[in-house]
């Protein structure tokens, strides 16, 4: 791995967040052309794609109770208990997320609200491909039904065959989705987003995809809400003398085999470690299955940087803002309330990343490329709504009339005016 | 107003949400334009587009200590007085949205958490005009300073004196804001999304603004977080026999002055009342300073729906999703709990809209046009950052090795696998 120091971070920085610039005009025009086609003709235009992108004809998109059953059975005992165990660690997690309805109860004849509420139908989509992940299936429909969303419905593509695998059909049943359909791609956001004659249509869709799925999921954002774009995974470590460059170099690569396009990036004040964890690396990958691409992955988007100490370190992590930051120091609790931006903090050196990916119980699906800045992993909150709700008496609203009017009648709303004043003036009816 | 059955209700829908179908394309190619100019530019082209649109040559586009001493001199007591319980109002309600970070401390050597964090920079957009909003000012900047945020910029257009209005400096005092730049428009959207030598970056732009300011939201969200693309006003009021048509008449008509493009619907099971508020809408109508809008707004989008009975009221109402919903019914709250998708729920005859845009706490920037069936009103939640935190010791990360080996092998993820393995290897270095 490339070795560089933090006063050449800015130039790091920016081809770190290149990845995020690629220009997929041509492949805009075509999503768009597939959700119109879809929204226009429903079914016929999503079994016309399934048959083109999937090589599937499909006699039936749903997915049947006998089919679940089969895949149930087929699929090992050892996975069926690996992935319930996963799914009561995050289903543990995530119960702690849910929240009450509130009431401001202090003043008599004045209560102000706000009501928590499931979004009533949730869409999710999960990849197909030849290695599914059956994380994806628990870690998107858990959240949605520890918050209530009573119709959860999930779309997948099918293989040539027209099957679903058989562990994410194990995962769904497992964590309760209701419905699923063998739908991939833009046509099968499109079909979610609008609904079809046998898709129904749903207020919301999350889970991660191709690029067509983003960009589709982009053009039907506003007519549904969605979670995220997500973009390429990224972990950063930050180290010091005390950490197992072992530990450091497996890390890393766990996150370069995921992708051309994830960066892994190591933070620390010790040469020393960084010569180590350099070499380290190289021994790993020549292990790896998925060494093309985390090869490819660690020389585009994978760095040591040498800081002057921790806290410089911290202070680049926090402007990164990366998805996974594992802090590997002598004392790691000492920095926890120093990372004010990432999507997930992964604290000493026996909580390795994967712990997070499969089974620790905070989501898997966390903001990247720098929106950890802004924006949160994926949680209960993501499946409900707020809603508030205000109520005053006469003797109440007659207190604040007057604040009211000062208020309204600088804005120059007279109707507005009008309605407060209206319930003080003598009943002419 | 126009009175219709339940029986039409799809037609009725569907004019109501055409609101939302305007085609933008040409001011959208305008919008890019200037964000591309003002990103490549910073300031030269800030001010050009200052000069140009809003007819203000500016020497410095941040407002001074003077200017906002000035201001609050001129601004009248009553008014200043009125804004300050508005915000004590306002803060106190979304006081009670702020949440803990918490931890899962129920297994040894197992931590799970979720760290809550303020959004660190954050820009506020005020539309200007000649009749300003100071609301606006209390509805972004309070829930964000009650966040934490720490760097809170907010952005208007100047008049062409090159001035703010004095009521918007005063609101934005009361309200705690950091710094306050004179740029409106999509400009000013760019601005804030990437910074310009006098503009700072935020990571997130809330607030209201023209087509103009939209697009250039939308154009910038995924650089930046933005709150939500409002639409339209709008307001559902189910009344039954016990409702006052006066006060019904006054707050249909409190929405319709705000736009032409403003829907206002009251749906009801009884005939003589659906007539009697129909005639009152007619004379309180010429009687308000914006009645030309207002009747236009209530030909295009106004209308009366009679149901079978309360129940289907509720329905329907369910499936419009309104951002204000009325409910004007002997017993109000027997069907709070019914109203499953609204922006803001307001009980009893004697809780007016405005009451609820100016004073009682909850926040008036809300989901509009249907999307209260998948989103929230603005609230603290918009400007924190969630962090998942986890730690395990060695012996807790063995119990669950297998498990994890499990399912990371069904992905065919191996650099995965190996990252759990190489902790329980022996030491080679």
């Amino acid at each position: 791995m490339k070795i560089l120091r933090s006063s050449q971070y800015d130039a790091i920085k920016s081809e770190i967040l290149s990845r995020g610039d690629l220009d997929y005009k041509d492949i805009n025009v075509t999503v768009e052309e597939i959700v119109k086609n879809v929204k226009e003709n429903g079914d016929s235009a999503v079994l016309e794609y399934t048959a083109k992108f999937d090589g599937a004809e499909l006699e039936r998109m749903e997915v049947t109770a006998e089919e679940m059953e089969r895949a149930w059975e087929r699929t090992p005992e050892s996975l069926k208990i690996a992935l319930a165990e996963a799914a009561h660690s995050i289903r543990r997690f995530h119960e702690r997320q849910k929240r009450n309805s509130f009431m401001d109860n202090t003043t008599k004849g004045k209560i102000t609200g706000q009501l928590i509420n499931p979004i009533e139908k949730v869409g999710i989509y999960v990849p197909g491909g030849k290695s599914p992940y059956p994380s994806t299936v628990l870690m998107n429909a858990i959240p949605a039904k520890v918050a209530g969303v009573e119709d959860l419905v999930m779309i997948t593509p099918p293989g040539k065959t027209g099957e679903i695998m058989d562990n994410i059909l194990a995962a769904a049943k497992i964590a309760g989705v209701d419905r699923i359909f063998k739908v991939g791609g833009a046509q099968g956001i499109a079909a979610l987003a609008y609904g079809t004659q046998t898709i129904p249509k749903v207020y919301k869709i999350t889970g991660p995809g191709n690029i067509y799925v983003a960009l589709a999921k982009k053009q039907v954002y506003g007519i549904v809400d969605i979670d995220m774009i997500a973009g390429p995974s990224e972990i950063l470590i930050i180290a010091d003398d005390s950490a197992n460059p072992r530990y450091i170099a497996a890390d890393l690569l766990s996150q370069a085999e995921h992708d051309e396009l994830a960066s892994s990036l190591l933070i620390t004040p010790s040469e020393k470690l960084a010569e180590t964890v350099s070499k380290e690396v190289d021994i790993q990958l020549a292990e790896l299955t998925k060494k093309e691409i985390a090869a490819k992955s660690l020389e585009n988007y994978g760095r040591i940087i040498i800081t002057e100490d921790l806290d410089e370190a911290i202070d680049l992590a926090n402007d990164i803002a990366a998805e996974h930051l594992e802090l590997m120091v002598a004392e790691p609790f000492l920095y926890v309330n120093s990372i004010k931006n990432a999507g997930a903090v992964f604290v000493g050196e026996n909580t390795p990343e994967p712990l997070g990916d499969y089974y620790a119980g905070p989501n898997h699906t966390l903001p990247t490329n720098g929106t950890a800045k802004f924006s949160s992993p994926l949680s209960v909150d993501d499946f409900i709504k707020k809603t508030s709700v205000i109520y005053y008496s006469k003797e109440a609203l007659k207190e604040v009339k007057d604040t009211i009017l000062e208020i309204s009648e600088s804005e120059g709303l007279t109707a507005h005016s009008n309605s407060i004043r209206i319930r003080f003036e003598e009943e002419k009816l």
